[in-house]
């Protein structure tokens, strides 16, 4: 920045304030986010909502304002960009494309989405309990012709599905999906195929019966502490849907439920939660106080929560060394199991109807089916009221099952009421960059497996701080995968995984 | 309002909107602040806090906006003021005089006492561990003359110090406090010296020993709903110093702190907070969401905690009533405890250093020894250097009794260090208030002491809704106290109040 000319560099330092502020209102919004989901009085909801919405709007005003504009402006000048530090380009980037896209949408018509969205959620909530798509339809059309009509006020990529990608995975394409997820089903459906074919089924027998909440608390934290949370820069509660927030890289929340009839659901939850934690706590400090203290893609910060969750907290090595310590916390419970049962019993496929509830192999059949409903709502016209027999004949296609019901059918996720089309990709996004990213690490730390097998997660937790966390939102995930592996995505990696994986638990 | 012109109502409406907002700023600011006091992380404390006086400093600048300015102007012609519903005259009051005083401070003068006063806290805190007042001393003095500048500016009333009252009690005089001090220390001291030379001191040696904490939290529980406090709208967590905050009035939280070897502590700290939080849960809800919705000065609020922490919790009847209860929490340990002992033993007199553990009685002889002092500082030119010799010398003529260490003497408390300078007597005006507030409910409702110790404890908390609660800020405290009483504020209930109970429990 030596090279900066006088009235440039008192923009940039305008551009800084500005941006500071703007993540500023950003984390105070997060801690009354967090205080709603984890304990705040029910008879205080609708004034905190008004009051988080109040603030909301002042925040989207910072960012959409004049000022931002002519800040942006002056700084995405070539002559003054290129004198600019690394930080402060991306900076500039990532502002602009919010500002830009913000901008393209009349502020009338963003208030009346966000009324249309905002209602849409409890009226989906409703239909979903009662099964009563017809209630919900209406929304749903109005929610898709917004979408439909931001799409073309923001203007539309290759095809018009491409916008929306590019929100939540920058630089992600229909194209690119096609293939990687054309990959997947050719390798993962046969897959699931001859693993219900099998006769080996895992007995998961011990895995049934009760147990006690706050022992499942207390072997939560002990994985907690393992991986290398750190609680002085962060903490665990419970919530309804578990979650993980980062308010700065200080102060990192995660969330759990724990069901007194399941041993294992609140701890993997607690891991992939921990995942994202992880990313959250470790990015550099260079970055805290700006918009890229955070992650870089939903897809890259998935692939965290995934690869602790699956890769490493679903494996064999995993198990041989924590089992001893489940059975300390669950005295006589798992006694006569074998680390190779439990292993086993924890990787039980079996095709579903519920996305949150799925293994980890058939979950990616359920985003593929969303991948494709979503592109036919925007690239082919799809309507919203044909949804349920679209959905219902993908599940038996791809899962051989289908719903008796809409609320266990195209009902039962959230996100559409939201408007969030174009997300669901992000999750099998982050399977196929945590195999891969896995991959490199095994090449990096030759020791890997055997010391996640001694209970060692703390050198695999720094090679992903220098790989991934670090950098937060400075490299873009495609940038950063190449970097880590030396190729773009690649779908191959998730496929030899799984199909080792479950050759082996199934005797395929 | 149907006489309002056609801009009056225009400014009436831009002007509730502004209130709103800045309401709305304070209560997310409130949730942050809740959330660093019980349990954010202390990595995160550093950019949390600059994200707080970020938007601070935003809700500053609204209140004292040209805009509000312009409007303030507008509504408070005399020809629209008179248009103007209770409520929104009340807010007018009430926002112009915050606007009054604050436009009269320089923005840069204001901002240097705001990085000053931030900075005293901790070499304060520091120089209490320490004992050392000359790292103080310096802070102190900048503090005191910012203060004496600031009252200039804002115009000095009777007397300077004056000036600070009207802040935290409006309308409160020094003369007017002259008066009920003097009154209070002709009884209160001679009483305090009866009791010390009395001959009946009571036995307190069953409230020593180790109380489990589960079990004193299960007590205080216990007694937060026989007082009312409504757990849909408000919650109780634990931090070091306890407090009551009032988010909105849906969401009231109180803190308390158990301590392992004392079983009173937490539970008075309970109710006494309890007593601050009914007043917030029943404001009634058309001044909700307004800058009207919380109490209308500290000594009202106070004399709230007090009425319930003293008048009731520390009663016979409350304990004839809740002892056998206190017994079952702590199996074995009071069950030779008669309710008059139990009673004698929580009362007891004992002229003590530090205000926060002192007993009912002596509690005012510590506020009158502050109270002294600020006027000195402000009115008579006295040297803050020369505060610890001053100090001394009243505790030795109002108590009896010399600090060791200016610790345990004049930097006990942490007001002055932020520049609470007119705060003290809050505390004793509550006593005040209390009294004659009790007195009056008393008159109302002629079964009050059966019901108390009978535990019906509701009627009260509905009479103090009625009288007190429900009106929030809209009633003046000068005005809520002649409403309620019949008279202005008097010295002599507290002081009746307090006579009776100790002639009857050192039998005097």
């Amino acid at each position: 920045m030596n090279r900066t000319s006088g009235s440039a560099a008192q923009a940039l330092e305008k551009f800084r304030e500005l941006t500071r502020k703007i993540k500023q209102y950003e984390e105070i919004l997060g801690v009354a986010y967090w205080d709603m989901r984890t304990g705040a009085p029910r008879k205080g909801i609708e004034l905190r909502s008004e009051a988080m919405g109040a603030l909301s709007a002042d925040m989207f005003r910072l960012a959409t304002s004049d000022e931002m504009g002519e800040l942006l402006a002056t700084l995405a000048e070539a002559d003054v960009y290129r004198t600019l530090g690394e930080i402060d380009r991306r900076l500039v980037d990532e502002m602009k494309k919010d500002y830009d896209r913000n901008r393209k949408i009349p502020p009338e018509l963003y208030r009346e989405y966000v009324v249309l969205t905002s209602k849409a959620e409890s009226v989906w909530e409703e239909a979903k309990a009662n099964n009563d798509f017809a209630s919900f339809a209406p929304y749903l059309e109005q929610i898709v012709d917004y979408t439909r009509r931001f799409i073309e006020l923001w203007g539309v990529k290759d095809t018009p599905y491409d916008t929306l990608l590019d929100m939540y995975e920058p630089e992600m394409t229909v194209a690119e999906l096609d293939r990687l997820f054309g990959e997947l089903k050719a390798r993962l459906v046969p897959l699931a195929e001859a693993i219900a074919a099998s006769p080996h089924q895992p007995d998961t027998s011990f895995l049934q019966g009760t147990f006690d909440k706050e022992a499942q608390k207390q072997f939560s934290l002990h994985i907690l502490k393992e991986m290398g949370f750190d609680f002085a820069a962060g903490r665990l509660d419970e919530s309804v849907h578990p979650f993980a927030t980062g308010l700065n890289p200080g102060d990192v929340r995660i969330t759990t439920r724990y069901l007194p009839d399941d041993v294992v659901s609140a701890l993997f939850g607690t891991i992939h939660e921990c995942g994202h934690a992880l990313y959250e706590q470790n990015i550099a400090p260079e970055l805290a106080g700006t918009p890229l203290a955070t992650g870089t893609s939903m897809g890259i910060h998935e692939s965290q929560s995934r690869l602790w969750e699956n890769i490493v907290g679903r494996s064999l090595g995993f198990w041989q060394r924590y089992l001893p310590d489940l059975r300390r916390h669950f005295p006589g419970r798992f006694d006569e199991v074998t680390p190779e049962a439990f292993y086993r019993a924890i990787n039980v496929v079996q095709p579903s109807l519920i996305r949150i509830e799925a293994d980890e192999l058939t979950y990616n059949l359920h985003i593929m089916i969303r991948y494709e409903i979503e592109k036919m709502l925007f690239n082919e016209g799809l309507s919203p009221r044909d949804l349920p027999e679209v959905w219902n004949a993908k599940y038996k296609e791809m899962l051989g099952i289908t719903p008796q019901t809409d609320s266990e059918g195209v009902l039962q996720d959230v996100h559409w009421s939201g408007g969030s089309f174009g997300y669901f990709p992000s999750y099998s996004l982050g399977n196929m960059y945590a195999a891969q990213i896995m991959r490199a690490a095994r090449r990096a730390l030759p020791d890997l497996d055997a010391q996640i097998a001694a209970g060692q997660l703390l050198p695999l937790k720094e090679w992903l701080t220098e790989k991934v966390y670090r950098h937060g939102k400075l490299r873009q995930p495609a940038e950063l995968i190449r970097d880590i592996s030396g190729e773009p995505l690649q779908s191959g990696y998730l496929c030899d995984y799984l199909e080792e994986k479950y050759r082996d638990i199934y005797r395929l």
